[in-house]
């Protein structure tokens, strides 16, 4: 059965032209980039050449970016760098609809001595702007926001969460594992002094993201050990992977206008078609300032796992909530942040698309989902009566 | 022209078989393994797989081992959670060669209300074990060795080491990065609690590591986020480097005897005629227990980088101390700590060995290492009167 993938805010497919980039790195030029020898140490070449490739989709200086095993380690990084280069502040900031590798290291510190205030969202999944502005302060270390978020594509105001931030002497980190590649994601417009990113979100290999740190800020390493990427990240250069990253950095940012003009169209389609034909179904998120690729929308009365079982019989691939905390059996923190009522909350859907999505998957999804709720709800106990 | 490669314990050559292995997951089945549908889900099987080929290598139950970015992930992972699930002990034990993912990490927590004792080691590089004994007491958290010496190749005592650690209700760790695939590495003999390794020391692709936790003892994240691993090491799965892992561990076990009949023969072969052929030359580190693949010669009166670099105008690849510390002008930490005289010390040079190096390739090294010394001594300042 052919897979119709739209769980690209998951994980993507490694393109088949960045595979091809990295396949020589593995067995040809396997050499240790941090030994002195020419076999070994022109691999820097090429991991420099990825460093630019990443800097530019960020507009940021080459220097400025750290490549890390992924957007989990990013965040880890970027958050215990500013508590422990500003030891006398106690306080962090960050919202409550970020993803678990932000809010868990957020509430580990909070159990180890620093106040953590977590943002609430409205009921479209916007930012508490008002909130923020009260609980900030000079004791802030570090005020750490996603870009964009990664189950309803609501876009939160970095720019202004910055520059609040540093008027109070905090620093600012951003999540844009799920902006980069789908978005504009010029670091240097948001002024801001950490940008995680992740390879596999934007068709590069799995394993693999990067971290903006901005030029002069102070520092402090997560990966502790050798000397590698000027001493910021410890661990043998993953060779294959930055060289892949840096090309699917390249390629994500010349097909960046495509998520406007053929991903956003085909996302429309699927959700004013799926809205015109289910009863009792809802969008989530900020409808106005949304990702392009993604769809979040709650069927009431229904269970999203069971959508999501029937859809796989007919090789679709959707998600309920984040792939990073399936097992639990509570509807997703995003949208309970929200304020999403029970009965819908439980019936959401997540439908991610990339620049790979066709016209044919979406109305496919459109022939078949409808009669899935249907049946659903014909058996459900909690069916509106 | 053809490369000699005996840079081995820097990084080896991924195995042609173990990329074919991983080539699937990058384009085809290429699912988030934590998702619900089939698509993603089924890549729980392939990572459950590997996980049992690495608990293998290790002698150790698939459910302690722990998937990582590396070897420097593990041992951060494995340091920090002894100290953080003991909060009460404030007392760590390493030795003097450590790698620096666990010396750095050692010396962060020292400088972090942290007492730490650093055992030296003798001139042949081996434990000195009465000083351990004085130092080690019930407040000690951790003790974190080495299972083998990348520099010198010199095996530690880890069992009896562990055996005293668990004496005063410490947990021991050992870094096996360099151990792995080439010495019989069974976890339950040495009764060790964390077991680090790497992956691409044994023919398996860079970026990604495992850290053996033994079963019931407290663990705490390093990588804090998503579900994965069973909640102890978050981020999103790298499903092709795990494969690629895993098969790479079931070949090391595999081939694991070439290291005693075919690998220690072409290195002793390598050592008797330099010994033999050139003046001032000395072996360092324990000559009776050390790993096969593994010869480091200081060569007296000269520079270990300009005899590197007269290498690498013939193909052949070695290296002077550790690639991780590339960069400095200091001698290497681990024969300083064996007190190496200084006019030897930078004339050090480790060849590292792979199954698959030849004896034309060794016959190669004899044949023209000879000329390079001699050239250098001709023109150095250091030269002996």
């Amino acid at each position: 059965m052919k897979v119709i993938y739209l769980d690209n805010n998951a994980t993507t497919r490694t393109s088949p032209e960045v595979l091809v980039k990295m396949l020589p790195y593995f067995t040809d030029f396997y050499g240790n980039a941090s030994s002195i020898h020419t076999f070994g140490g022109s691999n820097k070449h090429a991991i420099e050449k990825a460093r630019g490739q990443v800097a530019t989709l960020l507009n940021a200086k080459p220097e400025e970016i750290i490549f890390t095993s992924g957007g989990t380690e990013g965040d880890s990084t970027a958050i215990f760098s500013a508590v422990n280069s500003y030891p006398g502040k106690k306080h962090i900031i960050t919202s409550a609809v970020e993803h678990p590798a932000v809010l868990e290291v957020c509430k580990f510190l909070a159990s180890h001595g620093y106040r953590l205030d977590i943002i609430g969202v409205d009921e479209y999944g916007r930012f508490n702007m008002d909130q923020y502005k009260k609980v900030l302060d000079e004791d802030t270390a570090i005020v750490t926001t996603m870009w964009a978020n990664s189950e309803t594509g609501t876009i939160f105001p970095v720019k202004e969460i910055a520059e609040l931030a540093h008027s109070k002497g905090a620093l600012f980190h951003t999540d844009a594992v799920q902006a980069a590649g789908k978005i504009p994601t010029n670091v240097k417009d948001i002024n801001a002094d950490f940008v995680s990113i992740s390879s596999h979100k934007i068709h590069g290999p799995k394993g693999m993201g990067a971290l903006f740190v901005k030029d002069g800020i102070r520092f402090m390493p997560f990966m502790r050990g050798g000397h590698q990427e000027n001493l910021r990240r410890a661990g043998t250069e993953n060779v294959p992977n930055i060289v892949g990253f840096g090309y699917a950095a390249e390629l994500a940012l010349q097909h960046l206008p495509e998520y406007q003009t053929q991903v956003k169209p085909l996302r429309d389609l699927l959700e004013k078609e799926l809205l015109a034909q289910i009863p009792d179904t809802k969008v989530n998120g900020d409808r106005e300032n949304r990702l392009p690729n993604t769809l979040n929308m709650s069927f009431g009365y229904i269970e999203g796992e069971s959508i999501l079982m029937f859809l796989d019989e007919e090789g679709i691939c959707a998600s309920s909530g984040s792939a990073c905390t399936t097992g639990s059996l509570e509807p997703s923190h995003v949208l309970r942040a929200m304020g999403v009522p029970f009965q819908f909350a439980h019936g959401s859907i997540r439908f991610s698309l990339s620049r790979f999505t066709t016209l044919e998957e979406i109305n496919t999804v459109i022939k078949v989902l409808p009669g899935i709720i249907a049946r659903l709800r014909a058996i459900s106990p909690f069916k509106k009566a």
